[in-house]
């Protein structure tokens, strides 16, 4: 018996998927939302932890690496996450995190059940559609740090309060702003955050 | 026969409800993504429309609306949106759109049966938990026309821009987001434009 956590911040779509996903013989299936999640692999102790990678940006939910990490006292469960190959910086995460397993949404159901034997045998598994998502995460133009300043700023932080935030000048900041702006070919600030937010790099 | 079109973006997850709702007797279940509601909807003739809202904002998809009358040669089908009570934008434009059925993302999918059951005879349905969502609908504080230059901001336009496509000198424009920031409560045009599009009004 494999013991799956499935992790999905809709309610509705959430039960639905549990249901369907315990039809498959081997798999026990327990769901919970993301804000939820870190207390919910403590309780349940999966071998695989398949989570959405949508509602993984979102406030106030443990990074994909610490909801791995999140019982120090047991090995971390291998992790399969539900991708878009255009939210390259959502499936860079995964990497970083040490996701095994890449099921694209835009494939057929079937995958996720082949995704979580195979990553539950400690093997990867990667749809080949979400490829070009790999490599344009290879691809990122921004650093880590450009990227953590145009999260404040799309957070709604002015450049003040970034600069105080990071202890950093105002002129650095601006001078951070202008190099995102460049390399992200964006018109302005607003289209620069749209760009990142778009591609999934926020 | 209910004949239904489930109208939502992921296939993985559409798949998975579409035949979740299959097996419920005494309806025929057909779906789309977004990007092709408008011929499904021509072709499938469904009785019931049962779109999830968040797909509806996309860029290139028909608008609930549009949807509803795609083909003029025939009655509209009744609409149900899945619906979250945070996203009170989109519960505005589904009830302008004459949606009869409104579902909780967060509740149990039986109640999407419900809803698809009531609005075939005509009758409304709408979950108790969006009943916040639909006061704070009520309470949109940007005008028409402040959604649309806010819109066009948000899509990286400069002041210049704006001005040149709505036919309005710089000025307005930027007495327009003044207002807009003043009214949302925002420290500035990027927070206005994250405040309203996490409310759902963008």
């Amino acid at each position: 018996m494999i013991r799956v956590l499935l992790v999905h911040d809709a309610c509705l779509v959430r039960s639905v998927l549990a249901e369907w996903l315990r039809r498959e013989p081997g798999l026990g299936v327990y769901d919970t939302p993301w804000h939820q999640a870190t207390a919910r692999m403590r309780s349940v102790v999966p071998d695989v932890c398949a989570a959405d990678l949508d509602g993984s940006d979102a406030q106030g939910v443990p990074t994909l690496a610490e909801l791995r990490k999140s019982d120090p006292r047991r090995p971390s469960p291998q992790l399969v996450v539900l991708a878009s190959a255009n939210r390259p910086g959502l499936l860079k995460r995964a990497a970083e995190a040490g996701a095994l397993g890449y099921v694209d949404k835009e494939g057929a159901p079937e995958r996720l059940v082949r995704a979580i034997h195979a990553v539950a045998e400690g093997e990867r598994f990667v749809d080949d559609s979400l490829g070009f998502g790999f490599l344009k995460a290879a691809q990122i133009p921004l650093t880590r740090r450009e990227l953590t300043v145009l999260g404040l700023a799309a957070g709604g932080a002015s450049i003040a309060e970034i600069a105080g935030s990071l202890h950093l000048s105002h002129g650095t900041v601006r001078n951070y702003m202008a190099a995102i702006t460049r390399k992200t070919g964006a018109r302005n600030r607003i289209d620069a955050i749209r760009i990142s937010q778009g591609e999934g790099w926020l």
